[in-house]
């Protein structure tokens, strides 16, 4: 039964945001099973089957999340060259614009405290920290763990402990990629179980936004996790993080607050399966992975958790985004979207609670190009890219033991007048498209060519944050480095057109 | 906790053997969710994630299941070709021999009632009839449904109730192949609904084997399962049979037997992925599907039933076989399996009860070659094939949307000298072939090396069964035929060599 609680009752929000596939949790069929607390939080909450991240890469899912808004509006994309998918490695100049309005900044004003544990990723430049744009405390990284570095060409990447930096990946903080040891996830979790405690203790509304690095390559894991693992060192790192959500969901149950907290799991983007099997994961049986606009770029594990609200056992056919935990958390908080802009994000409260079906087609993106789009089962391709026959041959792989004639393509192929439409629900797998010829080919694409045209029609692409690269704007000398004896000098300034091989 | 009961408590089985993907389960990631009942029967049973069929075939799986013996040791099996897949078409000439002891045969010395409903597939002639070889009841059919035939060049396949036909399907049991429409799949449960009823009724202990034809293609539901599926036609033959078990379970539990009865559901081989989307299910994240012995062939859905013994929610990594329902089912009796003979079958009953773990391999044939074996997380392949060029060439294709260079290959490779080995745990879909170099690949082969070379040394292979088809020994005039005035005139005897084509 539901117990729908009045809004004026405040609701604390935990959105686990990592890097994890489908196939990666027990419960979407990993052969080992070894994820007995995520699959314990869908038994107890409901399950998403059809969820996706807004884009197949990190950064641009990760603004999309705060925004509300797909990365082609909010600026986390590129126009370098076509189609191509884009981040924020340190020597990008741009980040999250100040024009973006993010979710931490919304509940701000109902009086949230807003937390980052771990990876930030809008942006690393002082103007982009996550202080300026609604958090209240930041424990982590603004960039991926990649390293360790020499730092005279390339400085190791910072910690942050709120405005200032406390020491380097590698350096303060170890990760011994011999071996695979880090503890970085039980400093993680540690700072998520004192956050919760603190604000538990002064009846303070929180969002914790909690998005690590682990399953990241180059992968990690605790020494008490590895080798526990069946599928080795990336199953070491997804049992240690799914130990941690399951204590972190335990501590709430503890404190008394879970009923008054509302909890989602979800992923940035698909596993990647270039760095698989030692430093990546599963897409189960989806079609290749992270980097792609195929099923397993972009549909993600998705489980919403809220006992007392969310009947148990619940499984949703939903479609749903990561862009709908921005409208959804507003919602719970009594609070409306901004009205003066474009949200794509939508309430999936309907969908979690009473068990509707709200109609919206899926959009995936890469760079300003929309590859294809969903609507119901219905999945249409208007552009197939995998990667150039260039970074094949250099043994670059997105779709690893997979190939689909005319669709895992390694030329960019338009179809943007016949698009390759296939059936998720009789071919998840995206192996099987339909006959142009077909009668139901022509009615699933009268419908579809609707919503994109006026998709495209009305689509206002934000400034491009992710054109430009600059070496000077390295995590050189972030805040707090006079104090550790960490700063470095940048070189000069020589800002060039970034380069995005896919 | 558990709760054992003595063995002069009589305990009936119920075997469900179905040809189901492990893709195909909710439990096991299929996207679309709609096995509720196989689901729940897992989350009250035991699910069990490294269980194998004994061939990636439906005639010498079956047998295995029987007989708890390997195909090659039980006759089901051809000579033919090299490694070559056989089942019993209707003009095959052999069956199950006499020789073999079948489960039901020593089931009924402890006072078991037997009934099989479905598909036997052991031999149509009428010294393979199933009431010769242990059943006390049948209600199906004795070769797959195959068809419409003419009744001229092939007689369609009749139906038997005990000893006598009943109809054949197409003419007195209706599939239609156009809509995909029948209601086998309701009689041959409304059959276990009043076989468990009766039994119960007169305190009897029984062995049902619910081995029906349905999501083998051609692929049909009953009516009111047809389009209810978003996987169309074939999840809707998974949809009814999901339900179907349901009612069973349910029946058991209404008749307050469930505690008394031991129940198993698995598959006799990998969904048939050269049917799919249409006709074929899901492997998972496996590679291939039947006919291979890649996981996708032979890696099987299994989960065993029996509320108030098997602790709910348990799950096993034990490597289990269908033969070992064999050896599982007389332990349960309380009898011994026969000492006459090689039994390959073991007895799980510690696996699902007292959750240990039994070191046993698994070996993978195609026709008498052993193609590869699982020894732990290790499997090695010392024969690759998935089909040949010239059946690819005419779109004939084992692994559709796949292809793992040098692994599913389509000339027979011989890898004797030195084995392709995968860890089954980092690498479950078969991509990422060890080092032979590596130490552990040494370390992996010199245990599995010893384990092949003793079963190689005392392997005593059974007469082969499935090397010679006659058309004359079609099912012309099955018993019965005459009162349904649908005895047919067999031609004239013309034994050949079977052709089996991979």
């Amino acid at each position: 039964a539901l117990l729908w609680k009045s809004k004026s009752t405040f609701t604390s929000f935990d959105v686990f945001f990592l890097q994890m596939g489908w196939g990666d949790l027990g419960v979407f069929g990993e052969p080992s099973k070894e994820t007995p607390n995520l699959d314990q939080m869908a038994s107890e909450g409901m399950l998403f089957l059809d969820f996706y991240t807004a884009n197949p890469l990190c950064s641009p899912s990760r603004a999309a999340l705060l925004t509300g808004r797909l990365p082609v509006r909010n600026g986390f994309y590129t126009t370098n060259a076509h189609a191509r998918n884009a981040y924020t490695p340190q020597e990008i100049v741009g980040g999250i614009p100040d024009s973006e309005l993010l979710l931490p900044e919304l509940l701000k004003k109902a009086g949230y405290i807003n937390k980052i544990i771990g990876k930030w990723h809008l942006g690393h430049r002082p103007q982009f920290h996550p202080l300026k744009h609604g958090f209240d405390e930041w424990f982590g990284s603004p960039n991926c763990h990649f390293g360790p570095f020499d730092n005279r060409a390339l400085p190791n990447i910072p910690l942050y402990r709120d405005w200032e930096m406390i020491g380097r990946y590698y350096e303060d903080f170890k990760i011994d990629l011999k071996t695979g040891e880090a503890n970085l996830t039980q400093i993680y979790l540690q700072e998520a179980l004192d956050f919760i405690s603190k604000q538990q203790a002064s009846q303070q509304p929180f969002f914790l936004y909690w998005a690590i690095d682990a399953t990241h390559a180059p992968v990690y894991a605790s020494k008490q996790f590895l080798g526990t693992s069946q599928r080795g060192l990336y199953g070491d790192a997804v049992r240690e993080i799914d130990d941690s959500i399951g204590k972190i969901l335990k501590h709430l149950q503890k404190l008394g607050i879970s009923e008054n907290t509302f909890v989602f799991f979800t992923s940035d983007n698909g596993a990647a399966l270039i760095s698989a099997p030692k430093q990546g994961g599963s897409n189960g049986r989806f079609l290749c992975g992270k980097q792609t606009t195929f099923e397993g770029g972009m549909r993600e594990p998705a489980i919403a958790w809220w006992p007392g609200h969310i009947p148990a056992g619940g499984v949703s056919h939903q479609l749903g985004n990561v862009m709908d935990l921005f409208t959804t958390s507003l919602s719970l908080a009594g609070l409306q979207p901004p009205s003066d802009r474009q949200i794509d994000g939508i309430d999936l409260l309907p969908a979690i609670l009473q068990g509707k079906l709200i109609d919206r087609p899926i959009f995936y993106y890469r760079g300003n190009e929309m590859m294809a789009v969903r609507v119901g089962l219905y999945k249409a391709h208007y552009w197939t890219w995998s990667n150039s026959w260039e970074e094949y041959s250099k043994g670059i792989d997105f779709c690893p033991g997979q190939n689909v004639s005319g669709v895992t393509t390694h030329t960019q192929e338009e179809h943007t007048t016949l698009p390759l439409l296939f059936h998720l629900g009789r071919d998840p797998g995206e192996k099987y498209p339909l006959s142009f010829a077909s009668n139901e080919y022509q009615r699933a694409m009268e419908q579809i060519s609707v919503i994109v045209q006026q998709h495209k029609v009305t689509m206002v692409p934000g400034e491009p944050q992710l054109n430009v690269c600059d070496k000077a704007v390295m995590n050189w000398s972030p805040p707090g480095c006079e104090k550790l004896g960490k700063c470095l000098k940048p070189p000069k300034s020589d800002p060039k057109k970034c380069f995005w091989p896919h």
